[in-house]
């Protein structure tokens, strides 16, 4: 399969079908580009209106061509591109850019149309990229396939491979990375991705040894698991993933749904994922390009304690807010760090952290390099900002000083230069430093860095996991398994539940209460009815076996009154555990990612918050560390109103075991513990709800 | 006062204390820029080193000058500059800037030393700025009497006036907004603000009809009354303020305590009254430039509507998604907008909001331009961002379509334009079109326009009061009011409480509670106890008048075991409201803002997730309204778990009615209402602990 990669990001040769003559329009663009930036292969225009194209011979059409191209573009009308490439498909040409439009972006003919062109290339065994796409670009090899502006001017090779399922946006934003000197080795729009998706293109680029950060603009979900792939890959290599996904909000999500065809998928499970994966999320364009530069340079720290380092005490604050906000530690500097900074910085500067150098290191540079070795040297501190602005008549002097530091320390550092000489931002890229231009930014730039560090420590225990699923899976039916059963099959994969037995009527019911001790709950077991609460179907703390008697008749009085229709299989007669902490623990099947684990607060938090998690199975002890810090309400956790802490380990214990349990168990779709009781002597669920299309076994 | 201010901002003649030839040097700059400039006023160097400079007359001391000058700038030690200031005050000049350093910034020594400096000031009747300060600029005039590198450059005027704590920052900033061809018609610094403070010199250029915008940064809230005085003003005028001050976070607020001289003050009650007083907050240098770009423009826009139209449907779900994360509405458009659109835009675009006009606007602009008008011709739609990125090869039309725009809609609009041509943007700033680099910065700044918008329909109905109070007030000792007592305090502001007696003994407790009817409550009463619950003080839910008695006995018993020495005034019996929401309500004194109004939800919220909002006293039924809107969990107040809405008229009412209660009780520091019982049918406080200056008056 990655041989037709190959032959996109490698073309020996290529065919442009409905080549032009006209630089100005979409189907002679790649041709003048790729002419103007002396692309090494052989150029094959095919265009029966033409003999030649700028000297270059050009063909009628594809049976005509002297060689089997090694690529095509295909720039005709949506009309004539599935016979296009059929054409090629049987001449032998691995893959072909679909640069023709009106597909599946226009509605349901348009997809239709694609899936016949899809369904056409597989049976003339021929790849596709797009179609509505506007191409790609190997800027190593001067491979500029495209009709983007971008490659207006020529693109500029450099460590980064980006690729963007949209044209438009992903042509500005590379136009954003040129601006700012982040070379773009590979540029990859993949458009519909009918076929070849954006994963598969930078899966290969990051074989490349030149290439060292990855970076993806996504707008849906469509080859989720190859997406995972990448991030383990991209882990293993020390070649950080970056990616931007539109839809994080409703409103975001309605408007994502009716543009692209693919599902863009409940975005907190997607953000829980990268989080799990090590992949790196970026807000927006700006961010993107940030972490990217920050990647691109390294080294990756090996903790978050964060040194901030200014001129100004009032950028030093800001960048400490911004780093409380997002989880960095802003450490206290150790006791020889500030005696050592003492006999470097002015009386009145300031030796905690923020450090304010003053503005006296314009007059001894030593005292700016001497702070930053000082500073860095500190086993708290794994990454620095140094903050500066302006300085145009001192960017000669900086640019040594940080040439100089960035040879002699080991641990990474951002510089933050307000309105930098453009001079000293070109020379500190060339040196390998990373040069920001906005506070908040390169802070948030420095904590991409870190969740990269903090991603591979995580998950260099967890073993590989090759993850093979499909798209968009569609729905079987479920059904709810009998408690009794669903309880037996979560004890067998180690999780705690509270006792419970199942009776026929109230006063089976209450004799299977005496037996097990008070106090009890009694709730109505019916595969018909999944909210109990809600039509009088559960009592609670009852203390007594007479007191169970008549909660057993008041509840089936209750349900037969409300829901006649309703199949009783009983009573279930549960202990009550003491109520702790409420925590939910679920279990999805998401379309785009599998079996996912959902962690939540229980309560108010869940409902009025949403706080809750998600991380995909197997989920390991470490994961599950990850997804409660990442709950907004964890201090609870801790213990609060004088409680003594949850216990932590029993807790990401349940939650591994939930995942092992729902990679063994495909046939539960769906699955509710809530509440779970955590206190500080271990973790039991009280109530579950699970949903399989093994169909209702009995037991 | 204001009229040193005046003499500050246009000094009909300036002295330069110290001044050298060398304009390399501080002391040598100002002379040098202002002279390049053409200040038109007159100059009178002063240093007894020279006898002229470049041409001009050097004076050996400030008696030799030949007139009063109407303002000096010091530049001299600090060493000498006291003697400098008395001379000056002596001569008669209103106002002087002082550069020197090694003041309030350098610790406990150089704070004594600009105490002194203040004072010395105040006794030769000479108003300061400063010090440690590097000056101010008055652009329109040509007036640059600063050695800020932002001056290297000729300073550009325009709308916007612009004021720093800080001068290195302040200096990033106004070099940021050059480059982005904002004017700044005032930068203003004013360092160490022993004196005259940034609020003052803005409420002075907020007067000059060439300025639109005033922007602050703020390290510090020294003369908070006069930020509020600022706010006030600024809405009355529809001159927007917008402020950045750093001190958010706890490791930020450490590190600007030790910075700053003056307190930081609790980020979260800054933030409240902010919002309440129609401040623009800006998180950082690049939010505050966007804010003010965005609001230089204008129009206001008369609600929160927006809507996103984009050439990308990826950056239209990216805008939406922010929209929504930040409070604006993205509404969906009206049917007959749809309508209209649909015969303006091809077919496989998209006429939801987001808004996709496709790229077929690049061969008809009428597309772009007619969608944009029926788009903001939508009445639930208030304001428009439209998004595009590079079109080199369209600048010029795009410049017509946007300017014939801007001339004939009334609502704003934002263009987001990604590596705009340097030539579209600045021909559309010109036509006085905002246009910003980034797409989620667009919408943010988009919420700035509606954010004043909203605050000046709020405040229209609000009486105007000229606050009054002073800085960093010393906390007298105060103690708290007995429970009856503060309890009758309260009802008489209308507040409604849960009913109590005070009984004397348990026996008399049980006799209190029957007349009252069950169930109640028995707390122990004692001016030295304020944490009732923690030594057993406390019984809730008694249902009969032996409960009670038993109740008091142990209550009773349990106090004189753990606090032997507390003085008992008895048991206060409290009947029992019916838990709904608990909330709590609390009043403070700001040491920045006076007394200051708390609103949190209780429990859980208010002690993890410290979901609290503030405003300053008095707070009309909107403000309340707004303080409600602010919390995290303010979804619960709309009722969940089937439970009905709070009664938010009541709640609203009740948070005004503490407001004027904490005017009309100066006497009152602290108060708080925990919890506060807001159901569907009203609000009810069943435990309240007041904190009064007023000495233990007992009942």
């Amino acid at each position: 399969m990655s041989d037709a990669i190959q032959s996109l990001l490698f073309p020996k040769s290529i065919a442009i079908v409905g080549a032009s003559p006209d630089s100005n329009k979409l189907n002679g663009r790649p041709f003048h580009f790729l002419r103007r930036d002396g692309y090494a292969g052989r150029l094959y225009p095919v265009n029966p209106k033409y003999d030649e194209i700028d000297g270059v011979t050009c063909y009628p059409d594809i049976d005509a061509l002297p060689e089997t191209p090694d690529m095509a573009i295909i720039a005709v009308a949506a009309s004539r591109a599935t016979e296009a490439v059929a054409a090629l498909g049987r001449k032998g040409t691995p893959v072909a850019v679909i640069f023709s439009s009106g597909y599946g972006e226009t509605g349901e003919a348009g997809r239709l149309l694609e899936e016949d062109l899809a369904e056409v290339a597989r049976q003339n065994g021929i790849r596709i990229c797009g179609p509505n796409n506007l191409g790609l670009i190997n800027a190593f090899e001067r491979m500029p396939a495209t009709f983007s502006q971008y490659a207006d001017k020529t693109p500029m090779p450099g460590p980064v491979a980006f690729a963007s399922q949209s044209g438009a946006f992903g042509t500005g934003i590379a136009a954003l990375a040129r601006s700012r000197g982040i070379g773009l080795g590979y540029f990859v729009n993949t458009g519909n991705q009918a076929d070849i998706t954006l994963m598969e293109t930078l899966d290969v680029a990051l074989d490349d040894p030149r290439i060292k950060v990855a970076s993806a603009y996504l707008e849906g979900l469509k080859g989720a698991g190859q997406l995972i792939d990448l991030a383990e890959k991209s882990l293993a290599l020390s070649k950080p993933l970056v990616v931007a996904k539109v839809g994080r909000k409703a409103a975001g999500v309605r408007a994502a749904a009716s543009h692209t065809g693919s599902l863009a998928g409940e975005d907190a499970v997607f953000d829980g994922i990268a989080r799990q994966h090590g992949i790196i999320r970026a807000r927006n364009e700006e961010h993107m390009l940030d972490l990217v530069s920050a990647l691109s340079f390294g080294p990756i720290p090996k903790g978050r304690g964060i040194a901030l380092i200014t001129q100004s005490g009032g950028s030093g604050v800001m960048m400490a807010d911004r780093a409380e906000e997002i989880g960095l530690d802003v450490p206290e500097l150790k006791g020889t760090t500030r005696e050592k900074l003492a006999d470097v910085i002015p009386e009145f500067g300031a030796l905690g952290n923020p450090i304010d150098v003053t503005g006296q290191f314009l007059a001894d540079p030593k005292i700016l390099s001497d702070s930053v070795r000082i500073v860095l040297d500190d086993p708290d501190v794994h990454i620095a900002v140094v903050w500066l602005q302006l300085m145009h008549g001192y960017a000669d002097m900086l640019i040594d000083v940080f040439r100089e530091l960035r040879e002699s320390v080991d641990k990474p550092f951002i510089v933050c230069w307000i309105e930098a000489p453009e001079k000293a931002r070109i020379a500190l890229r060339d040196a390998g430093i990373c040069v920001l231009p906005a506070t908040e930014r390169s802070v948030d730039a420095a904590a991409g860095l870190v969740a990269f560090g903090e991603a591979q420590r995580r998950r260099s225990g967890t073993p590989k996991q090759k993850t093979v699923f499909h798209d968009n899976q569609v729905a079987a039916p479920s059904s709810p398994v009998p408690s009794l059963e669903a309880g037996k099959r979560l004890q067998a994969a180690g999780l705690q539940l509270a006792e419970c037995k199942l009776a026929l009527n109230a006063q089976e019911a209450a004799a299977a209460a005496g037996n097990m001790g008070f106090p009890v709950a009694v709730k109505i077991e019916s595969p018909d009815i999944l909210h109990k609460m809600d039509i009088g179907g559960v009592q609670l703390g009852l203390m007594d076996e007479e007191a169970v008697r008549a909660a057993g008749v008041e509840i089936l009085d209750s349900v037969a009154k409300l829901t006649p229709e309703a199949q009783i299989d009983g009573l279930l007669i549960q202990a009550m555990a003491t109520p702790t902490t409420e925590i939910v623990l679920g279990l999805r099947q998401d379309p785009a990612f599998g079996p996912v684990i959902m962690v939540g607060l229980g309560g108010i938090f869940v409902e009025v918050l949403k706080d809750v998690a998600f991380a995909r199975a197997p989920v390991s002890i470490a994961d599950a560390g990850l997804l409660l810090d990442s709950l907004t309400g964890s201090a609870i956790l801790e213990g609060v109103r004088g409680q003594r802490p949850v216990d932590r380990g029993a807790l990401t214990m349940a939650i591994s075991q939930l995942s092992d349990f729902a990679l063994a168990n495909p046939d539960v779709v769906e699955l509710d513990l809530n509440p779970v009781f955590a206190g500080p002597d271990g973790v039991i669920a009280v109530d579950w709800l699970m949903m399989s299309t093994a169909g209702q076994r009995r037991s």
